[in-house]
């Protein structure tokens, strides 16, 4: 059933899982039907070498982007040590979208950024003894907070308003 | 809304996610119902503290489980080295508990061992560079093959099996 080198069913559903997709999102970031998602998972066709790229792909931007940031918080904490730390989540796709347009080439996702922060959250937690919480933003609270602190929409200034949040 | 030590609404939302579990798993697992954990993912109630606990806990033993197969298999290739190997899991609740009693207290369910498998076949990829395939257990297939080998039922003799699958 299983190709030589590819994802075999069990594999493919266990990936879609970490990544904290549904397969109706799998469906829609491999351009296949919710139905092809179901049948390769249920062992009864090969998922599309395509579709097994392309959430192995995000998997490895995810992790990347774990080992990136949790490099950043250390360079950080060398010059400023600190045992918690604020991580702005987006709660919507639109409030994702509107605040990172440069994320939505790699990670297009709302849940793919969460899936990425939860597993920041772990390694920070493990590796640097940070106790990092991921803060949905909050528009309203956000915009009273610049208002009061006079500062611009920058990714400086929601890192401020979510370390406020703690 | 996030008590000071503990998990908030998306930290519990993506732990449950990244364990591979539903709503309905995570209620039976912490005793709680399912519109309790549907209420605590929505940020209108606090996770009971037990529950956030249970939840760590089973990530810890995964990782656990993760860490300790990766070093059994680096051991093991150093006198035998191969670069694929069959990992095998269990496609129901009831063969998993009929094959794997000694897990049962500690990954009771068999999406929590599978979550396991596929984090054991990621590190090992990365780190050993070892091809791990996880093989579901077909019963039949096995026990035909245990009659043709003349082996009795062990874990050795379905790590043959899988072995022989790839």
């Amino acid at each position: 059933m299983a190709k030589d080198i590819g994802l075999n069913a069990v594999e493919m559903q266990y990936l879609r899982l970490s990544l904290g997709l549904t397969q109706a999102q799998v469906a829609d970031l491999t351009q296949t039907t919710e139905a092809e998602v179901q049948a390769w998972e249920a062992a009864s066709a090969d998922a599309p070498e395509l579709a097994q790229k392309k959430l192995l792909d995000l998997d490895d931007v995810i992790e990347m982007q774990v080992l990136n940031t949790c490099d950043g918080i250390e360079a950080l904490f060398k010059k400023e040590p600190k045992r918690r730390l604020a991580f702005v989540v987006y709660p919507t796709q639109a409030l994702y979208q509107q605040y990172n347009p440069e994320f939505l080439g790699t990670l297009p996702l709302t849940e793919l950024y969460n899936t990425a922060a939860w597993r920041i959250k772990k390694e920070c937690k493990l590796v640097l003894e940070v106790d990092v919480t991921l803060v949905p933003l909050n528009v309203d609270s956000y915009k009273a907070f610049r208002e009061a602190q006079g500062l611009g929409e920058s990714r400086e200034s929601r890192a401020k308003w979510a370390a406020a949040q703690l």
